[in-house]
């Protein structure tokens, strides 16, 4: 049987690649049809020369052609809506809805327009101006992006079409997009759509390109390649630090976004106020999609004591209750049950589930494990092993300063979340633990879990390492995410005729922002 | 004899390092006093804890306080001009006046008193609000800072006193300076007035830090601590990437300033034009400090012919009457004169100069090469081989697309500068070259050598890798310098009494700017 085309250089072609991959349906552990090709390294060199030559004809282009691709990609998308809903569904586990066709996909294609309205807007590159100096910059493309997309979002990370693609082609760059392993045929839907809009709006060929599969060291070899200009990557640790560790060897800019335990803390006097409250909604939250979201609270903080003991039983009976949900895969399963293990290792006993569940396909029992704090502050590392699914750890505190002390020693997070007394009678204790979470996390949040990542400027889908590979960037959030994909540009004392337009006296398009001699304005200046 | 002291929690204590060195005068190869010492671990241990906690203590801290200490630093700094301009002058040869006095030391101060003035304003971290989500975020300081300064600014790049010291201040960090081991003396001065300003606006006890040498895996191990917040280093590419690998394998945002050789091209037109009123210019920007700068023009691209040989003959006969400077060491000698042998052993041939001059100290002559565009383009990576100091390479093209190649296989530099003939007779030249050029350079200039660099918010001191290790990051340039050293803090439904000042309804202080539901603006909101 003849395995699917790849995209490169504008046409669908047969991979030269001997090696092939099927997908699994994990509800039903069945093999999928059709086959999926593992592109050679010729073939991924081949990838980067037509990135680069597409990078090279785009130079100096305005942020209009990108977004006149984007708005028409997104369009492409929603006529079809229906096979990519049914291809996920299959790959993916997730029900057609609400979770596909009315969360994810509205998602992705709203992303794709605030970067399309970002890229015309041009705000994003922060064009500076020093009248005084004839100085002026703002931020420019930086070269062909390898985006890496991950399992649990098919839709809204997918490497050609999610959050990192919709930034990297809003700062004016192409695209090689490495399909994620568990969802190829709902990717290769995406790459006609997104062809489709490139010839629409007449981009060069290489512009979007899609492979499915590389090995391991023609990753690395492709991150690190000399034309590469930047690399996107949402995924799991271990592969993410293996794809780091090349792209920083050949100074590549290289925008990672990892795993994340997402604690939160739940204070004695709102425990005492609204402990089913919060019970229903922490499990309402770390059940949602099976528990894999990276912003899955995964560590849950409680002072020792009959309410905690209380809330924990709340929780147990509602995990017990819940339906197990799917696990995306095989792997996540493994990855799942061997996390477990390592977290009881260290010390955690189990509350509830631990274990695969008898539904067909891949599922485990919702689970819940618990330590005390003087274990977990003597075991820290360990403790915060991440088991990607349907559980949480609860760690118990004999006192208030051992709550605080678990903030200090946590990892890097995306988010921290406090619950406290409605009415401020966890002021105290509140103050002693948040600035040090807030160093800790991305995103600090009060009486919210931290699953719901809205698309706005002020959002923060980062934090720091290991969660990301830097804490300045985030990779949801319009127009801070498509700083990530970009390089800084000064023009000095450069001839009038010569400088991009959002550089020059005249304001373009009034409704973009410059910061000239210090000041926000969107007024002409004078030469 | 007893070493000098080191600078630990706010205290000068004698080191416990047995190893000792002293700084040379590079005008005399004398060996200067005193002996300063080599920080063993454990000293350089307790140094990070002492940053750890002084950031700690500072958690939540409003700008002002960093601007009081920055401004009371620049006052010190003043106090002690006489002293720092006569140790800066024995310690690197620097003549005492234009450059240190006149020089270096008021942009020094100025650019703390920049940090300062930004630091209070606020802009810089760019709150930004969505009022419809009740999100908001801003940049927030990302924790002990340890900043390795070079050797060729002693002032304003001094690691205790430079830009990469106030740009962390500013962002609200301690700092852990550690000296150039060239101008140690230099470096105690600035940390007695740094001190004394700490103590006078009442900073922490380890909010800055002096430590003068450390062996190299201890530097490596210093800046991947896990209590180490971020690290700023300028010097050579060697060392850096040495320090890079360190802190990306341990997740530590590193930012790098390393070599740029800063491609020249000369158009044929503006050759013909105004040949020998550029070779004076060239010439006055190569030798300049000896040719030790950052942005020292280091290749000059130039139409082979009769023009290029009579522009190379007049900026030879300059070198040769120009003196030759004094080099800031005995290393710095020795890498000149093997960088100049390594760009020769590539194929390029010495036009003048090219060995230790017969003045006293170290000196090399003023230096020529020049090798064809055909050779330069067989072995490009050998060809941009920097040769710290007096020296530059002509590259001889024979044709149009020969210059536009040489632009395409550059490596990333901090600035690219492009002379053309006044009335427009090279622009289609110009638009061959400047696409590719502007790709490869942080900062693109026309008509102007590169060294010369303005601290005003529009400047890009950064450019791609090597020259430094992040495309969008600038070492000088505030505010953008500032952001290298924070992390992005969002606050999700955090309640409104806990939210940082800048988040409020009620704008702080009414200069700053507030990115609010997508436009800039100074003005209050309503909660």
């Amino acid at each position: 049987m003849q395995t699917q085309p790849v995209l490169i250089n504008g046409q669908w072609i047969e991979s030269t690649g001997t090696q092939t991959f099927q997908a699994v349906n994990p509800a039903t552990a069945e093999t999928l049809e059709p086959q999926f090709p593992v592109s050679p390294w010729d073939e991924i060199e081949s990838v980067v020369q037509a990135a680069a030559a597409a990078s090279k004809e785009m130079r100096g282009w305005t942020g209009e052609r990108f977004a006149a691709f984007l708005e028409s990609y997104a369009e492409e998308i929603e006529k079809q809506a229906d096979a990519l809903v049914e291809a996920a569904n299959l790959e993916t586990g997730y029900p057609e809805s609400p979770r596909l066709r009315d969360g994810e996909l509205p998602r992705t294609t709203n992303q794709l327009r605030q970067a399309a309205s970002h890229a015309r807007e041009g705000s994003w590159a922060q064009p500076t101006i020093d009248t005084g100096t004839g100085i002026g910059s703002l931020f420019g493309p930086i070269g062909p992006v390898t985006v890496f997309g991950p399992n649990n979002f098919p839709f809204a990370f997918n490497s050609i079409a999610g959050g990192d693609f919709a930034a990297a082609v809003a700062a004016g760059n192409p695209v090689i997009a490495k399909g994620h392993s568990s969802h190829p045929k709902t990717t290769q839907i995406f790459a006609e759509a997104a062809d489709a809009a490139a010839k629409a709006t007449n981009m060069p060929n290489g512009f979007v390109q899609l492979i499915y599969r590389t090995s391991h060291a023609d990753g690395c070899r492709l991150v690190s390649h000399p034309l590469m200009g930047a690399i996107g990557y949402t995924g799991g640790r271990s592969a993410g630090l293996t794809i780091k560790e090349a792209a920083d060897k050949a100074g590549k800019p290289v925008y990672l976004e990892l795993s994340s335990i997402n604690p939160v803390f739940v204070l004695p006097e709102a425990l005492a106020e609204r402990s089913a409250e919060i019970a229903e909604e922490f499990k309402g939250s770390c059940l949602m999609g099976t528990g894999q979201f990276c912003t899955n609270p995964g560590l849950v903080a409680l002072k020792a004591g009959a309410a905690a003991d209380t809330f924990i039983e709340q929780v147990k009976e509602k995990f017990e209750a819940a339906p197990a949900g799917i696990l995306l895969g095989e792997g996540v399963q493994k990855g799942f049950l061997s996390g477990i293990a390592a977290i009881q290792s260290a010390g955690a006993t189990l509350v509830t589930g631990g274990s695969a569940s008898d539904n067909p396909g891949f599922s485990c029992a919702n689970t819940l494990l618990k330590v005390s704090a003087s274990q977990f502050l003597e075991n820290p590392e360990a403790l915060q092993e991440e088991a990607f699914g349907n559980a949480s750890l609860f760690i118990l505190a004999n006192s208030d300063e051992e709550l605080a002390q678990i903030a200090e020693c946590l990892e890097g997070n995306l988010t921290g979340c406090i619950y406290s007394h409605t009415d401020g009678k966890d002021d105290a204790l509140y103050d002693q633990i948040a600035p040090a979470l807030r160093q800790k996390v991305g995103r600090l949040l009060n009486d919210k879990m931290p699953t719901g990542v809205a698309v706005s400027p002020a959002m923060n889908h980062g934090g720091p390492f290991p969660s990301t590979g830097h804490p300045v960037f985030t990779s949801v959030g319009i127009p801070a995410a498509i700083h990530r994909f970009s390089m800084l540009q000064c023009y000095d004392n450069i001839r009038p005729h010569r400088l991009p337009e959002s550089l020059k006296p005249k304001n373009p398009n009034p409704d973009m922002w410059r910061y000239i001699d210090g000041m926000y304005t969107q007024s002409d200046y004078d030469a």
